[in-house]
Formats: structure tokens, sequence, C-alpha cells
């Protein structure tokens, strides 16, 4: 597998992303740390820190908020770790600390940590399906992991290593071990995580039985268990069919993506990890369905997923309802998670692919430009009169919420956006992958010695990059600059001089010895198109969506005026860029011609109405990632075609 | 108010209804019988009878089912008595007076009589908003009022008499009394046709009690009665708001149709009853506002309403999504109830349009020509495996049931039919009113004397309709015939010489003497059509639906294949009649020309495909009233408009 750099050799200088990136130290963190304190008025408590307290014997009181409530502390902490692995900052680090403290004062003796199973005093393992106890230990792992490659300290570190031997004593194949799994995936990868940082064998054979055990007969675990327990702490999950837990059939036999959007691709993802450690080409080729299944059937153009609200669900293949979708946050992120460790281990770019439609659409587009505003559910299609009426859609907000009381996505975005360094580049041997077109230095060690090179972009506004050696001397490695999908052609340029290239498997492999100064330049194709969906998908017949390089564009009521769905637009028609200084700080919109319906001249009467009057208006779109950031109003991703 | 003409007065014989009506009496109501004694194997455990029996000591055990299990037996009742009405029936007769026996056995000493309350001991009249008390006091009330009108006999209209009694000395206005009211809207109306039928005027108080008490401040009922209760019979009662239940404001403050719709239009159908008795102006101005914001702005072309599953609720105005919706049979059959109300106080014949509307469209649709299998829900587009798979549409069957533990449709679709002629005629003084075009002879007394009149038609196969006098003698009366608001014209002869007329409110008055044979001719137009909807709906835009007077056609798949969303229709189009012998003994279908996506054509790839090819072929409508009789498969109502 392809390693990824370390953070703190990637310095991102770039006019777009530091927008968002550079919210994850100044206002995010503090915020969210002054919400898992309970210090924010308006917002729903969290009760995480109080819990701990409690847990650790430093205040009185019962367990407050959901049974995973420990992992707003762990994805706290795990961004925290990736922001000082960017840059110390002693005030940050000194919270930390002090949150760390108290995490390993809520431990228990035997190594068990958890706040909702100590407190209550419920029995430990007794709910897997519902408990979350091996998800909240995922989390906290992540954070152990990320925190200790920040800083060097081991302390939560080796608190997290007790836990994990803890579960390692309580879980397996063996006999007299408990056979179970978790109802929510997670713990998987971050054991993964723990055996690279370790190099503990046994935390990977506990991610690898995890995994493998997962809807293995003769009975349904998760079945026989809620026999067993007789009540659910969720009662919705008693309609909840094994398949919202991908426990259904054996893992191994699992070819489509079903159930809970983010435990599926948290599972994929630990599955590829454990496919790329073992080597183990079938598990491999598993993962390539499941991937090829979300991507070619059941993901949004906006890199999100999972098409229904009830069970936060995959539903079927072609299934896309535009404005009843969950497309959770967390779920896009999963699936960037999952893909950029398929690319890791088959240097495909067609993943990397994915991973920057998710992270230019859907990541961004769940964090508002104040950083303490949140989306959930991201819909490609909202009437808020509609969505706030009809409880069809009661899971869609029409405006970014301040905090939520189940608060995986926001700190799911933090977190993401502190360690974009690891989704831009990916070094082997003597070679350097650069994935995405952000502006930045970086500073890292091949095999021909160490390197220096700044990018400079401003895409996907426009699609020039170029790549300028900044290291001393001469270095003979190979710089390989993914060529995106929806490229058409890609010119690359050595010192002003266009090179040919050959194309391996979406990558252009530019090997030689690269003197000080070299510059390399690409120009990506990046003019606005119309694109069309598979007419299998029934929501998106007869329409077109509006994308420019990784953007997907949508229609704003701000800019359009009510009743979106009115307007068609002709798919040749021309787009004009039109660079917005007053929005977002500066965003890169387009204006094109369209028709819509005049309703002035729409009569009272519900049917049998004369032919809608349309008129010919100027439309203007802006990115998809950009959209409610000016109160509430209707949005449009999927047009109506002039032409059928 | 208008009255209705005794149902054995009415002779129906029609090639369309009889199809339908008759099965009541020779499947429904001897199926009903086996299913509310839970004798058939397969369907959903009905538990009626049984609790009936425990409640009356006759034999050991608990209530099951639902808290308004009783109304099964109350519902079937009616349409016994209403079947009964039409023709006496010794078998059918002999078992309602069994069940009759033992609703009488199961009455408590003070009158009370719910057997879950009753068998489970929980304290009475303790929550309203579930509790279904007074809901199915309503349907016992309707059953004692239409079996003593059929038969004559007394026994359940007295049981009945002193139950009503039993509530009147609980609620009202009166200090010491409940100030509470039903939380699902029934009694009030059953209450009223119970004044009719006794003169007990307080009935009539207390159904105007029930209707004016409702969401009246300080304080909400419901919100206290919950605070006190503490927990729900039905859990997801508790995110309900006040709404839901119409009671979120005054009554007579509520101008637009909210919350349940079942519960709303039983609830405008007594506010009409009200409006009527009590000559009350405003109140009958309120019903007006009421009904005017569901069919201009809520109701779906098919006479159905309710656009959400979750509370099977109203919305917001002109938010009627065709995949996702609730149209309940039962909230048609209560837009029916309401319409036709308003039309017997009113003589409009806007009204008895919606109730044809309701009628021919998702009456039929709820239930399957062999009499045994029903819908609840009543969308106007299904793709059965998207409704299969995802959650967001679970409410949808793919299939008729056989039958529901919460059986509401099934026995109201069978006393709707069983009481057709409810709806086809009224009388005034000396006027008969036609307001439905079902062939049937009908003998009656008008202030002229004893009328006969004979009615042949083929509707709406056909728009001609004759009248034919049977009486003997010279009879001075008024003929008032419907003009049904789709036809644009409509011709009329006596003894075929065409007449002028003057419109009145949507009726022809034909004043006259009438000679026995004397012949009236009426010609409508039931030209084929396709229709816009108002493009503030928005999921309808460039969108048209086929019509045939009150018919609403569809597309299903087994006459056009898969992916009816890609057919895109000429409105101005030639469409062809086609009478399909086959097809449910005998159905009107439409045949035309539209193009169709070829799918063989389309590629693998999700996003960025190619213009999909379209296709020639004729197309074959089938009434909507008739799908899903062929097995599973796709249906669409509003077909893509060719043109924008």
């Amino acid at each position: 597998m392809l390693k990824n750099v370390e953070l703190k050799d990637i310095q991102i200088k770039d006019s777009f992303w530091n927008k968002y990136i550079d919210l994850v130290e100044e206002v995010i963190l503090p915020f969210q740390w002054e919400l898992i304190n309970d210090r924010v008025e308006g917002a729903e408590k969290s009760y995480c820190i109080q819990n701990l307290r409690i847990a650790a014997g430093q205040m009185e009181g019962e367990h407050r908020g959901m049974p995973f409530q420990d992992t707003d502390v762990g994805k706290w902490l795990e961004a925290v770790g990736f922001s000082l692995a960017k840059k110390r900052n002693e005030k940050l680090e000194k919270i930390a600390d002090e949150a760390i403290d108290l995490i390993a004062a809520a431990q228990c003796e035997d190594g068990y940590l958890n706040t909702y199973f100590t407190i209550t005093g419920k029995p430990r393992w007794s709910n897997l399906f519902e408990g979350h106890e091996l998800y909240t230990a995922g989390h906290l792992i992540e954070a152990a992991v990320a925190y200790y490659q920040a800083t060097g300290k081991r302390k939560i570190l080796d608190v997290m290593c007790r836990f994990a031997d803890n579960i390692y004593e309580v879980f397996g194949k063996d006999e007299g071990k408990c056979h179970g799994y978790p109802g929510h995936p997670e713990v998987e990868l971050a054991l993964v995580k723990l055996y690279k940082v370790t190099g503990e064998k046994k935390y990977l054979e506990l991610a690898d039985y995890f995994v493998k055990a997962r809807g293995e007969q003769p009975c349904y675990f998760f079945a026989e268990e809620g026999m067993k327990n007789g009540e659910f702490i969720f009662p919705e999950f008693a309609d909840f069919d094994m398949d919202y837990a991908q426990a259904h059939m054996p893992l191994s036999e699992q070819m489509t993506a079903e159930g809970h959007a983010v435990r599926a691709v948290y599972l994929y993802s630990a599955m590829a990890d454990l496919a790329g450690e073992y080597k183990d080409e079938k598990l491999l080729k598993q993962c390539e369905t499941l991937w090829e299944n979300i991507v070619q059937k059941r993901m949004y153009i906006t890199g999100s997923i999972g098409s229904a609200s009830y069970g936060e669900r995959f539903t079927t293949d072609y299934d896309l309802p535009n404005n009843t979708n969950y497309s959770e946050s967390c779920a896009t992120i999963g699936l960037a998670m999952f893909s950029n460790r398929m690319f890791q281990i088959t240097r495909e770019g067609k993943y990397m692919d994915i991973v920057e439609k998710a992270l230019y659409n859907t990541l961004l587009s769940g964090i508002a430009m104040d950083g303490r505003h949140f989306f959930y559910v991201n819909p490609l299609e909202v009437v808020p009169e509609v969505a706030e009426h009809n409880p069809t859609m009661r899971h869609v907000k029409t405006t970014r919420q301040k905090w939520f009381g189940v608060a995986c996505c926001p700190p799911n975005i933090a977190r993401t956006l502190a360690s974009m360094g690891n989704y831009m580049y990916d070094v082997e041997a003597n070679t350097l992958y650069s994935n995405l077109f952000i502006s930045n230095e970086i500073r890292t060690t091949l095999e021909c010695g160490d390197i220096a090179v700044k990018v400079e972009a401003d895409y996907p506004r426009t699609g020039e990059i170029t790549y300028q050696m900044l290291h001393e001397g001469v270095r003979t490695f190979t710089l390989a600059i993914r060529k995106p999908g929806f490229s058409s052609q890609m010119t690359v340029k050595v010192n002003g001089e266009e090179v040919s290239y050959t194309l391996d498997k979406g990558y252009v492999y530019l090997n030689r010895e690269w003197n000080p100064q070299d510059e390399v330049t690409v120009l990506l194709d990046v003019a606005y198109r119309f694109v069309r969906c598979n007419p299998r998908v029934r929501d998106n017949i007869g329409k077109i969506a509006l994308v420019k390089g990784p953007w997907v564009y949508c229609l704003e009521e701000a800019d359009n005026g009510k009743y979106l769905n009115s307007i068609v637009v002709d798919a040749d028609c021309e787009v004009k860029p039109l660079y917005d200084e007053e929005l977002l700080g500066g965003t890169m919109c387009a204006v094109f011609e369209g028709k819509k319906i005049n309703y002035d001249a729409v009569g009272e009467e519900l049917y049998d109405c004369a032919k809608p009057v349309y008129e010919t208006l100027t439309l203007k779109a802006i990115p998809y990632c950009a959209w409610n950031n000016r109160g509430k109003g209707e949005m449009l991703v999927w047009m109506r075609d002039l032409s059928v």
C-alpha cells in the first residue's frame, strides 16, 4: 500500500481550501471543545466531558446523551491530533492533554473504557447491535493514533492499547470468547491503524476477526442477541433487518452495498485495509465490486450516499431520489476513506476521482463558512416550504444547524479537513503521487533523498497547475500526477516544453532528473459542462446537471427566484464564468440562459390548467458546496433538459 | 339540507358499478365476518369478535389488537345495514343479529361500551388523543343507525343510545364534565345521524360541543392529558403536533386542512352537518374555505388526500408528491362524505364533482376485483423495486393486501359501495337530484306523488345518459341533473327534442309535466383529454395526465414495459378508445403514441452519459381504478409532456 506523507510536511496555501481548513484550528476545535463541555448556549448538550468525569469518579451523576457519546471527545481529539501534526499549538495541546488525563481516569482497571456502560452498570458487550461500544472504542483508538503521531506523547496511545488488549481478550473465534462483532463498524479500521503505529500484530488479527465473523452462520449473531435482550436501546432498531448492519450474510458473499451507509463504508474501508495488509486478492476484488456497485449505481453526483432517511441507508440500484435522500456528510467522508484506501492498494486514479468528488461537494456542503453550522443531510433538491411541512422530509434541514445531540458529522468534517494532506499525496519508494490539485508546499523524503515541491493552482476555477521543484541539487524521482476522469484532455509541460506521456490507470508518471526550479505545468479541462445521468435513475430522466471539474453546480432561490423545478435549460447553451467576490469571500459561479414558467400568469385551478407560459431568463448557478450560505431558500442540482 | 332517497328505492343495474357493488353482499360481507372471527388463514388477526366475547364475560382472555378494534364489527355491521336496506337477506341478518347480541352483552351497565378499556381495566376517557374510545363509539353508532334504518329493529339502536347518553353525561362545557374531545373525529357525525333518526336533540348538542371545543384555549387539552399520562399507547404519537388531530387552534379559526387526513374530513363532515342543522352561515363558510383549500391545493387528481405517510396527513399547499404520498382509501371516502354534505346544503355541483372523482378513482383503486384484497395507500406512481427497497416508501404496497391489523379501509370501502345510492340521488320537496350517472331504477315519492325513473348509461365509457319515466299518470316535478365540471358541453333532449336550459350552480333543472315513458337524453363530453396540473405543484411540472370524464388514466408496466418515467407524450396526440374485454371483465382503455427511451442502448456509466435514444411506441392506458389487477408492476399517472 502507498503511504501517506506526514501532515507536518505539507503546507496548504490554497485560496479555496484554506477558507475551510483554517476554520478547524481557529474556530471548530475551540468551539467543539466548548460544545462537549456543554458551554455553548442554544446548542444541544453533549454531556461528553461530564460523562467522563462521572465515570472517572470526579463527580456524581447519571450518564446522559447517547450510548456512543464518548465519540464526541474521540473525534475532537483526532482532529486536534491532525491539527497539531500540521502545526503545534501549545494552548490546544494543553487542553487535549487535560482531556486525555480525563479519558485515562475514566478507564477501568482491566482496560475497558466506555462511560455509558460504566456509569449505567449495564452489562458490557451485551448489546453489540445497538450499544456502540466497539464503535466508540474505534473512534478513541483513531484519536490516540493521531495524537501520538502528532505529538509523540504515548499516554492516550497506551490507554487505548490497554483497551484494545481488553477487547482482544473478549472477542474472537476461540471457544469461550464472544463471537460477536460491532453493530456499527469502525473499530476494525481503527485497529489496523493501531497495528500500524504499534506494530502489534494482534490488533490486525482482531480487526480481521471482526470483519470475517460478520454475518457468519449458523445463526445471526444480532438476532440471537436481540432475543436475549428482549428490548431495544433505540426502539426503531426493532424494525431493522440484518442488512442494516451488513450482517445479513457472510461478508465474503456481500457484493452490493447494503444498509446504513456510514456503517457500510467504514466496514469496507477496513476490508480494504485488510486486503492490503494480507495481500488478499479475493478480498480486494470484493472491495472493488462493492465500490463499483456504489459508484456506478448508488452514489449521487455530489459524491454522497444513502438514498433513504429511514435507516440512513442504501436502498437499491439506481434509486437516487433528490429530495428525500439522507446523503449524510459522514457517509461521504467514509466513501472518501474507502476510496482512498483502494487507491493506495491499486494506484488507480478512478478511486481518487471519487475522493475528489466527495471532498469538493458533500464534505464542504456539510459546513457553513462560519465553522459553527453543519448539515447532516445533503439533499440535491430542497423546497423549504415542503421540507418543513412534509414529514417525509423531516430529516432535511433548510438551514445548517448549530450542533446535534448525535454529533457525528461536525467533528467528522473537522478531522477530514484537518487531514486533507493524507488525501493530497502518497509516496512509494521513489514516487510522489499528487492526487489533488490544491496549492501547497511539500517537503518529504523519497529514495532519492529529500525533495520539496511547490504546487500552485486555482483549481477548479482554472485547470492550470504548476509544480515547482524547491529542493537543492538534482533529484531523480517519479512525479505521478492524477488525470481526473472528467478531464477530456491533459497537457503536461516541463519547463515550458510539452512532453508526451502514457497514462497508467489515470496517472501520468514523470520520471526524470529534477533540477531546482524545474517546473511542471499541467493543463486540465475544467470547462463548464452539462452532464446527464444514466436514465435507469428515474429521478433524473430528462434532466441535466452543470459541472466544472469536480464541482457540481446548483441553482439557488437567492439568484433565480422560486420554483426552480420549472426551469428548463438547453444543454448546448453557452455557460459564462462569473466570479462572485461577495459570495463566501469569492465563489466561481456560472451564468447561462434558461426558460422558466411565469407564475404571475398561472391561474388558481389545481387541474385542467392552461399550458404554462415560459419566459427566457438569465440563470446563475453556484457550486453545490456553497449552497445555503445566504439564508433559507430553494436549491436544485438536476435541471430540466430542454430537449427530449 | 337535501335528503337521501332510501336505499331500497334504488336498484342499481350498471355494467361498471355492479362489478364492485355486487361484491359487497356476495363476497366482502361474508369474508369480513370470517375475518373478524379470525377464521381466515393467512390474514392478520382481527380479534374483534373475541374481544367482544371476553368483554361480555363469555370467555376468558386479554384484549388483543388495537384499542379501536371494536370498529371492525361496527363498520361491518354498518355495511350489512346498507346491504339489507337494498335487499333483505335472511342469512346475513341472522349473523348480524348475533353480532348485535354480542355487542349488547359487552355493554357495561352504565351504557359504556369499549372492549379495550373494559378488558384492560385502563381508566375510561383517560387518553382521548390516542384511545379512540369516541371514534369507536362513532362507528358503532353509525352501524346502529344503518341497521335500524334497514331492518326497523331497535336493539342495536337502543344499545348505542344508552352509550351516547353515557357519553353525554361525561362530556360537555359544564363544570364537572370532561372538557375533552376525540383525538380521532368520527363520533360527531355519528351523533348527528343518531339525532336525525331518534329526534333526540341532546345528541346534536353533544356533536356540537365536540366540534366547538376542539383546539380551544387556555390550554391544549391533549397536551395536558399527555403530560398527565406520561406515556403513549402509540409511541409515534409523541412526535405529533396538535395539528395532527386538528387541535392546534380553535376550530373556528382553522382555514386550511391540516393533520391526519381521515380525521380532518370526518371532522369537516360533522362541521357541515352542524352548519346545515343549525343553519350556521359562518360555519358553512368555513366549511367551504376548508373544502376549497383541499380541492384547489391539497388533493390529488385521483381525488385522494394525505401527501405524507408519516402522520397520514396533509402537508402544505401544492405539495403533492406522486410516489411517497399516503392517499388513504379512507380519506378519499371521508372527502366524498364531506363533499356530499356540502352539496346537500348548497346544491352546488362542484361538490358532487369531487364525490364522483373520489368514487371513480381512489375508492375503487382500493379494492381488487376479487373483493378480498385491498390498498390502504394509493400512490400515483409506483416502481415496485424502489417501493420494496427504499423505506421512504415502506407504506406503499406493490400488490393489494389480504387484510390489515388496522382494518379501516376494507370495511370503509364496503360500506361506501353498499350505500352508493346515497350519493346518486337527493330529493327535496318536488325535485329529484340526479348526481351520478349510474344505470338504475329509482322509485320514490315527491310532493307530486310517487315517481319512477329508469336511468340507462354506460358512463363514462360514453357520455349519453337516458332517463325514462316509469311512473303511471302525469307527474309534475323537477328533474335536476348534474353537469360535471369536466364536461365542456351538455346537450339535453326531451323525447328527442333538444331543449334549452339554464345552468344553476352546476345543475340543469328540468321542471315539467312528466308523462309515462317520457324520455330525457343527456349528452356529456367524456372525450379523452390530456390535462395539466397547476405548476405550483412542483412534482407535476412538465407533465400531463389522461382523463376521460371522471376517470383518471394510468400507464402500467403490463402494457408499456418498465421505465414508465421515460415515456414522453404529445398532449395533442390522438387518443383511440380500446375496450379490453379481458381486463377485469371489460375495461375502457386508451391507446396513443408516445416516445420512450431505448434502454438496450443505455450504457453502464452512472453520470456523464450520452443523450438517451428515444423510440416511438404505442402506449396503452387504463383507468387508474383498475390498476394492479395483473400482478406487480410499475404504474404512472403523470406522464412527461413532449412540449415545454
